[in-house]
């Protein structure tokens, strides 16, 4: 009897856990015996390209993959089937919904399930082809864990151990030369890998996007620092960061005013401008904090999410994103999964244990 | 305005996270401005001693510790107050319970609460003395996860850590030689460390405590994989796996039979004499697995904790131990914090995806 | 034109850094444009093989496993073609001499020369092979660090890294319990890896094949060491290590009468029954020391090795080994590259470095 | 008897190492049994200061530093005794000679002779005070392996490490995504780092100041790696490099045109604006390379380096540094010791290495 398949997607930004999602899944079906395993290149670009880009994914290909970062499958920030690009003859771009386009081609290939890996954007897109009859089932992915239906995501844990490896070796140093360190993480809108990198390595300023910060304050705690004869403050600071209301150091498109280089050199030249005298020196972990190999929570919860989608799956549950809550990996529906983010919040407990450690947010 | 005084003590194996916890709960005292925080050396050894060996600990003392294995104010698994080793005249030991005169010493010195951060045995301890009039937080400590009353403790996904990275290596070189590779972790009565560990690494075959093995299963195991064609098997073995039913590997008091050397070498022999043809290799790690810097996530959890406890001080809530439930840092009592084991059952849902990714327990 | 042909080996023990080497001499050959590359499976086994076991090398092929550890040919203690393993069909089994046989079929699968990648014992057999008339070039490899006719080898240093790194955290732990703590590390014949390791940990203790130690002294620098108060004691052992001039520990065929489990817990026993009363613990690393990805002075060396081999080949100067000599990369005569050994002597610099920081090697 | 007085200082940027240096120091005085050995703070500024920053280094103290990046007698760039940075009634900045001053203090205080640890600048302020009569001997430090004198220094394995292990995690998210990532590296003027760091990651593209690159060299390396079908292209730059004949991305005093952000931001622009469509992502890793714990080659070459100092100091061989050549720790003058910097040249093995590996250097 030929088997039942099922295609697997990765969309959205790389996260170290990906390849341990796509062996689990590949690893149940072929316990369960009744699936066989595919996998569409870059996100759901393998499906709609001309001709599809589809890769048979079994027991051999998915062998060790797990201790392994980014993903086999690639992935891409540039291709929702809803919104898709397409390049006129002319050169400019028009976007175009090809979701109906993507379902049937699916259902033609033979298809009868999809799993999509992906964060909030990708999950939007599960929802939407669910609606319109795609047998879907997500898995949720974001290095910045701003996600609100899932505890945790695999990914994260390995981005704040690098990050906070990082930090480490910034003490040594900063202590030996009383300097000001400056460590940019990632987070655009969420400030939870500053958070927790913060609290893990022991800084003296935190500053994320959720809580803008007062440039004179960052300036007074490092004087004060200075002060009481410590000699040396380390900072982490998430991309997003907004300094005295305003967004600094990404490079927008059509604005020539904003420096190069990053909010964490922003800070830098802004401290110096306003007066600072220490020498400040800056590092910017960049995507090294999503690359590697996961640490080995996020292969374990990556490994544990493969496992669940592949049995709602199996259980024709449909419309349903795995998830991870009160220490149990569990499933919610797509609808809400994707209703609201969950941002850092100025009752969670964290907060309350960086400020009773000394952190400061940088606010007044 | 004196301040009032808080001791700490750290009893049992040491724990990557102690360093952590105490270093929040003197951070939390200094913010707080009403208590200054000192250190038995030893668990309550340093109450008991003579004279006593208590240490004063201030921002100072704890400035970067929380990155460092191990307790800054050392701890011991002989100690117990309720039950204290005395070296009689003639050579032998004697056990009397100090616990009133250990009570009367600490608030004679002053004191006004203690922190107790221990394992189950110590938080039995710390429910003994609260019991008996103390004034006693407890902070959870152990290394296997064996506690039911908190999802999680510092010093567990270090170890986990640990031994995952130890497995990567061991891959390499068993695939390069078609060897079988054993690997002996922590975990006499919890298989926690080896579950998780089996899982981020990919083995496959996990040996536990909780689901004693069969020799006859591990070595069909074995002979399959070498059938299929892959060529190396790998093993994590909990310290405390029982084979057909035995316990093995250990050195027992009085047990010559036993052979030396632990767990992992006894089931290379017995594979060998079972006739398993393969070159068999076991790695030990050991105290390996508990010591060293904590983990990021280990650091943040050991914090919260430090802080919490300090708070339940702060706010007179004595006999209860801090915890980790559903994401959250919260606190139970004394009473309930030690009724239960935290074992390996086999409806968690890590069991399941470690048969889904294709582990075996060694169960026919 | 068809490209001359040239096969390659891995034989002995597996070292991080044979795919780098691997690796190096397919792309050199690759650049050069007048070779391709085979390799033999399991050393030269793969050759002998009926049908021989031969696999294609190019660019593709070994793409990024320069970072993996062990070999993607495979490797194995077990094949000398000088002195072949035949299975005889009463169940013995015979060696016999399979070096004509292993030439000819080389010169008949068209192979015009061989890069045979190996230790002491697999450039004596590149030796003979050349002797008889075979284009061979020899790449060392050792993880012991044990041949004198090359400065360092790769593999050598990420043992001694791993190494290092278990040693760093079996520290927090041995002095936060005031412990005697055994690290049991490779080195059979020479200690190199065991006296690295413990100059780089900063142990108190030192025991090497080159100088048997006296269990005495060792029960001595445990004590006095208590005595002046640091209260515990870090030791590396390597797996040769002999105590009161007889070899302990390992499990010989024959010998009942060695204990199971290793050199390090043959000590903490001879310790315990000498009267010790500290708690002794053991780690024994086994072959996580050869495991996992190489560090960057390891795939440097290790690539450096397989471009001058590939250009040995090219320039026709068979006979020889590369080498690592005075911060050069050279090379020199199988001849040479196999009359000594390097082991640890006691006007090596590395020993007064040893003793000066205070390490005991146990004797007196 | 009392005992001689040995003071040590370490100058210039802070380098993995410099404590083994000092423990090693401290040890083998110890050991020796005449000497004791102090530290200055930050340098030499610690003599200079009113009242002087003179700390005792005992045995105690050294404990287990020898695992710490950093110094703990600190360190600094502004210092220099020949012209010592004296702040003027009116702000301005004047520099004098003070290095009579500070003999004669050095002596006055009681010291017999003095150990300086530092780079190519320290080491010629050392040459400058013997000529002046004062008893030094010098341990080189070079982040950069930059002196001639010495074929490694500490501290520079160690940076070359770290890099390496970024840029793994770099591989696995360019290779998902399809990307060009560029890991801008320290070496202004010498790309040793970034050559170790190119060879040992694998990296297509290493830009160093030695060998200034072309734009359209880069550009066209990168697009002909899209076209064979890869897919993503490893860059590492050193920030000295120089792109077109000119030194871009530093922010020199004076030059408002260059860019903020670096070398690494400066060549992404560059390319962008050259007309690469594909997406270009940058990592500055910054003073994360030269801090945190050293690996063990450099702890040991750093005490071998203490210990062979101390050993000048003790037979009285003023005037000398201490080096690392030809596998031996041995020493040179200090006159010899600054009289040619080490620079990568076009002839050296590892740009052959390199070359055969199918690296680009950006030339042509």
């Amino acid at each position: 009897m030929s088997k039942k398949k099922l295609l697997v997607a990765t969309g959205g930004g790389d996260c170290p856990g990906l390849n341990a999602v796509i062996r689990a899944i590949v690893k149940s079906a072929d316990r369960n015996g009744e699936w066989e395993v595919y996998g569409s290149m870059e996100a759901f670009n393998g499906v709609l390209e001309d001709p599809p880009e589809i890769v048979h994914l079994d027991n051999d290909r998915v062998q060790g993959i797990h201790v392994k970062g980014g993903t086999i499958i690639k992935t891409t920030n540039k291709g929702n089937p809803l919104n898709y690009p397409i390049q006129k003859e002319n050169g400019e771009t028009e976007h175009i919904d090809l979701s109906d386009k993507l379902i049937e081609r699916i259902y033609n290939m033979g298809f009868e399930a999809v799993i999509n890996i992906g964060g909030d954007g990708s999950q939007k897109i599960s929802k939407a082809l669910f609606d319109k009859g795609l047998n879907i089932v997500g898995v949720p992915k974001t290095i910045d864990n701003d996600l609100s239906s899932t505890d945790l995501t695999f990914g994260f844990s390995t981005a704040v151990q690098i990050a906070t490896d990082s930090f480490d070796k910034l003490v040594t140093t900063a202590s030996s030369h009383n300097r000001v360190m400056i460590l940019e993480v990632m987070g655009r809108n969420a400030g939870w890998i500053a958070l927790h990198t913060a609290i893990a390595g022991g800084a003296e300023l935190c500053l994320i996007p959720e809580v803008p910060f007062k440039l004179e304050t960052i300036a007074n705690v490092i004087e004060s620092r200075y002060d009481e004869g410590t000699g040396f403050v380390n900072i982490v600071i998430a991309e997003g960061a907004q300094m005295d209301g305003k967004l600094v150091g990404r490079k927008e498109e059509g604005d020539e005013n904003i420096k190069l280089g990053g909010v964490g050199n922003a800070l830098r030249f802004a401290l110096e401008d306003y007066g600072v005298k220490h020498d400040i020196r800056v590092a910017v972990l960049g995507h090294i904090q999503r690359g590697g190999s996961p640490i080995a929570f996020d292969r374990i919860l990556a490994s544990a999410f493969g496992v669940r989608a592949f049995e709602l799956v199996r259980d024709g549950k449909y419309g349903h994103m795995v998830n991870y809550k009160n220490n149990l990996v569990s499933y919610t529906t797509l609808a809400d999964a994707t209703s609201s983010y969950n941002f850092v919040e100025v009752n969670n407990y964290l907060i309350n244990t960086a400020k009773s450690i000394g952190l400061s947010f940088g606010v007044k």
